[in-house]
């Protein structure tokens, strides 16, 4: 049996690039966890149910979707057979036998499917050029809108904003900015939310030079939002940097109107410091126009762990 | 400056992909070494210029072409901008920021080219899709058909004999065979060399489990080509192994009649005797139907490495 699998703590993105890239390749979508309350949200807007979750790739092929870190994906992923990569980010793993691999450097995965469905060249990688259903472009427009930020955050392209446009036509989608901020609104329920949920919503692990680091972030609208409950996240943080063996932990407050993050910090202060040249007074900071862990946060840090 | 480079040694899948990927990105084809026998005729049969040499990294933006291995590019490759890989081998590096990989396993990069092509799909990895002149398509059908030693090796699929028929006819090759075999020829012309040249030609190293393993090969069409060089040949790799800190060095001397391989093994014996789960009666063995490195050698050598 054939699966595509988005990464761990699934995203809106993760989670639509599974369902529709198994559409076009005539296999199974599958998770690694709980979706979150803005995919819920997203699938029950157009109508679209959950894929399933798996916890093994053994005696399963495996297609990764929106990951390529071996961190964020099955434990035992070389236990499977890897068929495929269809991601946006930096490559994260090496591999032993040659694969399909299709990644660009554009705001979320599900600009890299559009593309290829409005290119009929879905065949490329396996796939077959069939009509795309409004309910799929529907959730596909969503997974843009939510990881590009209405597409305010610096990962966004050209190309973004063009699929957008054409999957709302197919969507039936008439207001590309109002559905963008429903999505938004829906992301942003962390005021409802317990910091134990807050934590594990958006929380990716990385190895940089044989140290783990774990970066999590979250979206608000208003700070108001998190306020109150920043003290117990911190506590929290701090707890699992020591029993899971984190050297360092980011954790991202983004605020989505200001255009900013606010980063506490836990663990390797110094390799913070260094990595964005920057003195803490406290755990934390707030940076202007961080937005993106993989374009903003990722490079420096990785850098400064070499 | 942008240019397209193919890996160190290079052969004629490497050379080509990089003329042509160049010449459809609009940027500066690039090797990284003297170009062999065989790739000369090739380039010498279709009036093609051979690209220039580069040696650095350093201000440049970067497409690699038919590799992904760091030891195979670049020695300062990160002093440079990488901005794409385009390739049929296993992934072979990670990356600190997102780029544009499109990899696909087929018999050469020439094939992956070529299906872009085809399907006017240059313009996904940022190419313009403009025609393919008659001189470029001998090109791309002469690195198909080394790299899938006449489509006998088994890493050859159906693309690339689709691919390999419709390059011929814009091409204007009548006889893709005797062609092949003219490739196949000026591939052979290791009577006239020296053992020091031979082993050079192509060579490439791998860096498994942190330990460095180089593996060479070699094609024959017939036995007596090479049979009183091979004494000198283990010497020199015996040399190369001490003074360059291999853990493992192996040569295969692939007939391509015979669809099998020789290989000669320097080093360390008992990791190839597991890897191939074979006894070694002396320092060579020959393996019956082994004719890729990529395919048939690298994969259990790297299993057993872990």
């Amino acid at each position: 049996m054939r699966f595509v699998v988005g990464h761990k703590n699934p995203d809106t993105d993760s989670i639509v690039s599974s369902i529709v890239l198994a559409y076009f390749l005539d296999c199974y979508p599958a998770k690694l966890g709980k979706i979150n309350p803005e995919t819920e949200f997203v699938l029950r807007k157009f109508g679209v149910m959950e894929p399933e979750t798996i916890e093994s790739a053994k005696n399963k092929e495996i297609i990764l979707v929106d990951h390529s870190e071996r961190s964020q994906s099955l434990d035992d992923l070389d236990e499977g057979k890897l068929i495929a990569i269809i991601d946006h980010h930096k490559v994260g793993l090496t591999t032993s036998e040659p694969i399909i691999y299709y990644a660009k450097p554009v705001g979320s995965t599900a600009t890299v499917i559009a593309e290829l469905y409005f290119k009929k060249a879905l065949d490329l990688i396996g796939g077959k050029n069939k009509e795309l259903t409004p309910d799929l472009a529907g959730l596909l427009l969503s997974a843009i809108l939510s990881d590009t930020v209405l597409f305010k955050s610096p990962t966004t392209t050209e190309l973004d904003k063009e699929m957008a446009k054409k999957l709302a036509e197919i969507a039936g989608v008439k207001d590309i900015e109002s559905l963008g901020l429903e999505i938004l609104k829906a992301k942003s329920v962390v005021s409802k939310m317990e910091p134990e949920e807050i934590i594990k919503m958006d929380f990716k692990d990385f190895n940089f030079n044989g140290k783990k680091v774990g970066i999590g972030q979250v979206e608000i609208i208003d700070i108001s939002e998190i306020e109150d409950k920043k003290k117990r996240i911190k506590e929290l943080l701090e707890e699992k940097l020591k029993s899971e063996g984190y050297d360092l932990i980011l954790f991202m407050i983004t605020d989505i109107m200001k255009e900013g993050s606010e980063i506490l910090v836990i663990g390797n202060k110094e390799m913070f410091e260094k990595a964005f040249n920057v003195k803490l007074e406290n755990n934390s900071i707030f940076l202007p126009g961080v937005m993106s862990r993989k374009k903003q946060v990722v490079p420096p840090l990785e850098r400064a762990y070499q």
